[in-house]
């Protein structure tokens, strides 16, 4: 390869401009907390910072999220001349996994979800076949996910959202029946294994980096991958539904000490947590063949392949060693491929990918104030 | 005036494109209720089509909701280098106004809020002053409704929110404490009183009207209207959090038999039960300013200025006839003007206005599947 490597920053996607501003907000919203005093309820302070938010309402655990599908509804509208298919039933799973695959990381059940499909004009609803998928995915999805789908907004944002598009977001509740459920790292610690559950493909964090590659390929979207299909359709499967897999756990009596969604930033979001611990991994994960094709047609090496595509690791739980053997196989029966594939260490807060001799160091996430 | 009468079709808005897919979509949402049985938990079958969602977690009732802001933001864009001030502020406010203003209609007291702001580029959190104001706008209008600021996502979507943009949504969850405090409308019957509650002024719906408006003043947004000020700073009025007068009313022992928020299709909203029930309206509120200034200027005939703006009724209650008085009394000691201003009626659903001799029939809303 001659090319230059593709990043996030010349993919459109520039972290160092965001995080101000996350950070900011943080501590605008924390300090709303004591706001519930006067309703008679608690936040768990806890869950501020990680990926769903839980309150205390009278003994009940109540947690909430909301999430976005970014901009992979582009690569449906791009791939549909292609394919002939609208692929909006797997956008619609897409944009749910991202809500509730967060909201089970703090040991939550999803309950409802509320559907957020802001479009770029009212001409956006009146494509039916696109309707039809969009609904019927999300309706399939929540069947999966055994939540109940709520309701929604579909407002028409000319002048907002761009003419032709529509940008996608889901929220949902869920409960954490008892305080014991709660993952939100306190048992996390040495000694831990980790359990990597299979990803689908991209998901749906690196899109941006997978659309401007397309500009590089003679074929675009239609390129062949390794697996004989093309680059578009592989970019649309979509993201896995792990409420199934942390459901079977909580039913075979097994609590996580931590779980992570893995999302934006890639394996570097494993180590998401303020504890200082070193996450070393001795296995990898199958790389699904769109990943594979992402890093070696952007040229990318593999601190940047890892540290912003999950690259077969869609998911992340911290267990106890000796449940680790269990969590792989109760993910099998859920059909979710899972690796018992590292350990929790003492040591600076770092993830050290063995066998590809690559570790990345805590100053190189910032999530939190 | 000569000119041609504005209307939402000619302002963008098609609701006739949108209605079909809310009404496939509410069908496959009611579909997953079943859903929750597998949890132990149920859905109150009557929240499914009123303005928020509630489920029956043993015992606990749990209301959510997601709304977005529309496109005021756009018009705080376009007032910014006239006023020098970026109005984000205010316009955090509209965006919480319109989740929690549709979660108390239930009954509910909110607890959380979850904030979506999806920008165009990364570049429009490079704006620290209206960085600030949107968060510092925010956290003041979690204050007022004392709750909680939960978390949020705040993601860069350049090719779906249009360069510069912003598209702003807010998710909030509620309890309520007993099945007495829940407002569904069962209890709406003939003989009750409607207390209107003012509005600040074009809240946040009507605002693509208003914007088109625009284009037929000399002067724009800096046009003056009646009371002094510019026509884009009145707009920006910011929506009346109706949170604090509601439970005021819960803590005097009032339970309204239900309650409507005034947004899209105006006064036609009253009749949003799906009761049989005649809404007659024998006062009506002051009407800002504002909005008389667009129905002037928009040379809009009454129907169509009831039938799409609030025209100074925010929000109605529903209440024994009894009790009228002393919702209007509770509703000024918060600081927002209230009216007796109606009754409900046996006769076909309708809303009458008897000052304006106007009368909506049921066939010009339609909500539901």
């Amino acid at each position: 390869m001659t090319q230059t490597p593709l990043d996030y920053t010349a993919a459109g996607v520039d972290y160092s401009k965001i995080d101000p501003l996350k950070i900011l907000a943080q501590k605008a919203a924390a300090a709303t907390a004591g706001n519930l005093h006067a309703r008679g309820v608690s936040e768990i302070p806890a869950s501020r910072g990680e990926s769903a938010y839980v309150m205390d309402v009278g003994g009940v655990l109540i947690a909430s999220i909301t999430e976005c599908l970014g901009t992979k509804a582009l690569v449906a509208d791009a791939v549909r001349p292609i394919s002939g298919k609208t692929h909006y039933d797997s956008i619609a799973q897409d944009t749910i996994a991202m809500a509730v695959n967060d909201l089970i990381t703090v040991g939550a059940t999803p309950l409802s979800i509320h559907a957020y499909w802001s479009a770029g004009g009212s001409e956006w609803f009146a494509d039916e076949t696109r309707m039809t998928d969009l609904v019927t995915g999300w309706q399939r999805a929540c069947d999966v996910c055994h939540v109940s789908w709520g309701g929604g907004e579909t407002p028409a944002l000319a002048g907002v959202v761009e003419a032709g598009r529509i940008d996608l977001a889901a929220s949902s509740v869920g409960i954490i029946p008892s305080r014991d459920r709660l993952t939100l790292g306190d048992k996390l610690g040495v000694g831990d294994a980790i359990v990597l559950l299979a990803s689908s493909g991209i998901h749906a964090n690196g899109v941006s980096l997978a659309r401007k590659l397309v500009e590089r390929l003679p074929e675009g979207y239609a390129t062949k991958i390794a697996d004989g299909r093309s680059y578009g359709e592989a970019l649309l499967d979509p993201t896995t539904l792990y409420v199934p897999v942390t459901e079977a756990l909580f039913a075979a009596g097994i609590v996580p000490h931590y779980s992570a969604n893995v999302t934006g930033h890639g394996w570097r979001k494993i180590m998401r947590h303020a504890k200082e611990l070193t996450y070393r991994f001795h296995t990898l994960p199958d790389v699904p063949p769109v990943l594979s094709f992402i890093q070696q047609h952007a040229a990318i090496d593999d601190r940047e392949a890892y540290g912003s595509l999950n690259m077969g690791a869609g998911f992340a739980f911290f267990v106890a060693a000796e449940q680790a053997d269990e969590v792989v196989r109760i993910a099998h029966e859920q059909g979710v491929a899972a690796w018992n594939a590292g350990v929790v260490e003492s040591g600076p807060k770092q993830v050290v990918i063995e066998p590809l001799q690559l570790t990345f160091a805590a100053d190189e996430l910032h999530l939190r104030a």
